[in-house]
């Protein structure tokens, strides 16, 4: 697969880090996607495992409003596909990848998603609304506790992410790191690549161009090499060399 | 589901703890199912992500020569499922669980194994070994890198295990912790406990009664609940509670 040249994407790692509040870190992204140019966002709050949905909703309004956007939740329309066909930007939030991949698919609504985003809606994820965005969800972290019909995800972009990456271990635990699981998956699909996204960061796509925004590095998985890309390097090869 | 009274088991959290060799901690859990009835124990590698088989056969023998029993790969066996059909019990290793159920799926041999077992053949895993005697993998903390045909595992307890529980996470990281993702799962499947097993712990199923081994208690998370049960304090609830 290659990208779509006129997919415009936001994939947040995380909705929070330790020391910022919730989606504040992306407001300024929110707005360089959003700003001056959408009013209303459709909110997809499907990765939420208890289902409040309007508490959800409600905690994510904030960070719309400050890019100048309404928040309008697909939860609370009453023709979910016709709200997807009408959306001026698409929002999915974090949660559990699983269940978000399998609410997807169980009410129809993964390829029209699809659909619209490749012809330029603008797109904004974070955590399981970041693993939506690749090919499948196989570089997600969340236990499986629910099981999709299939893995197949979005595929907007030809590389997987592997949202709140991070280095540290638990000590005194023999279980994989990190790093050793994504290992793991390059072994397997040794022409994938893997972009290990720290909290705080995201990744920016438009105009067939990859940006990593926020201060940290991503670290790269691919064909058994493991390297770190600083945010002011390119990452154009994820686009060449994906297969 | 129903435990089967004639299964016998032998349920590790992990290989070793961060104290202990490879399988150190296991010896006498071994020798208690195993010693003085059964001469050769069919060993299945095949949730080793590396594919070296024979490397993982090697590393796994010398503790179940401590226990009088020679081990044989499966992978050297010309014809599985007829060395499954004439194990005088079996062993399934730690690796990635998606891969391990992939693997049995793809050879046909998961039926077959659970036959055998709930027919008295003694079954000893760890780590994705013991993921597999669930009813099915999702309460892994693997990482999905290759996607199964189903979910459904080897069935043979009424419960779910985590194995490799632990209660600590990485400091600075806005990612579930193990217990909030396994308190996700008892949402979504309410009336299926979980046991999550800390490592260097054990579950021994015989006779139809369930055992903690090991100095550690374990957490059990059902129906929006959790608490810890100590290893000489009874599991049989597990039994009687699942649906």
């Amino acid at each position: 697969m290659s990208l779509d040249p006129k997919c415009r994407l936001l994939l947040l790692s995380s909705s929070h880090t330790p020391a910022t509040a919730y989606l504040e870190h992306a407001r300024r992204y929110l707005r360089g996607l959003l700003g001056g140019k959408v009013r209303r966002v459709l909110f997809i709050p499907y990765a939420r495992v208890d289902g409040d949905y309007a508490g959800y909703l409600a905690r994510t309004r904030p960070a719309f409003k400050a890019a100048g956007c309404e928040l309008a939740g697909i939860h609370d329309c009453a023709a979910p596909a016709q709200a997807i066909a009408e959306a001026e930007a698409l929002a999915v939030g974090g949660g559990n990848t699983f269940l978000l991949l399998h609410e997807l698919y169980t009410r129809g609504l993964l390829r029209r998603l699809r659909q619209r985003i490749v012809h330029g809606v603008p797109y904004v994820g974070w955590s399981a609304g970041t693993n939506l965005a690749c090919s499948t969800i196989r570089t997600t972290n969340d236990m499986p506790v629910i099981w999709p019909r299939r893995c197949q995800a979005l595929a907007l972009v030809p590389f997987q992410i592997n949202p709140h990456y991070i280095d540290a271990h638990p000590p005194a635990h023999t279980g994989e790191t990190r790093a050793e699981r994504l290992t793991e998956f390059t072994l397997l699909n040794p022409h994938t690549p893997v972009v290990g996204l720290r909290e705080g960061s995201a990744l920016q796509v438009e105009d067939g161009r990859i940006r990593l925004l926020g201060r940290k590095s991503a670290r790269i998985f691919c064909g058994g090499r493991a390297w770190n890309v600083a945010p002011r390097e390119s990452l154009q090869f994820l686009l060449e060399q994906a297969a």
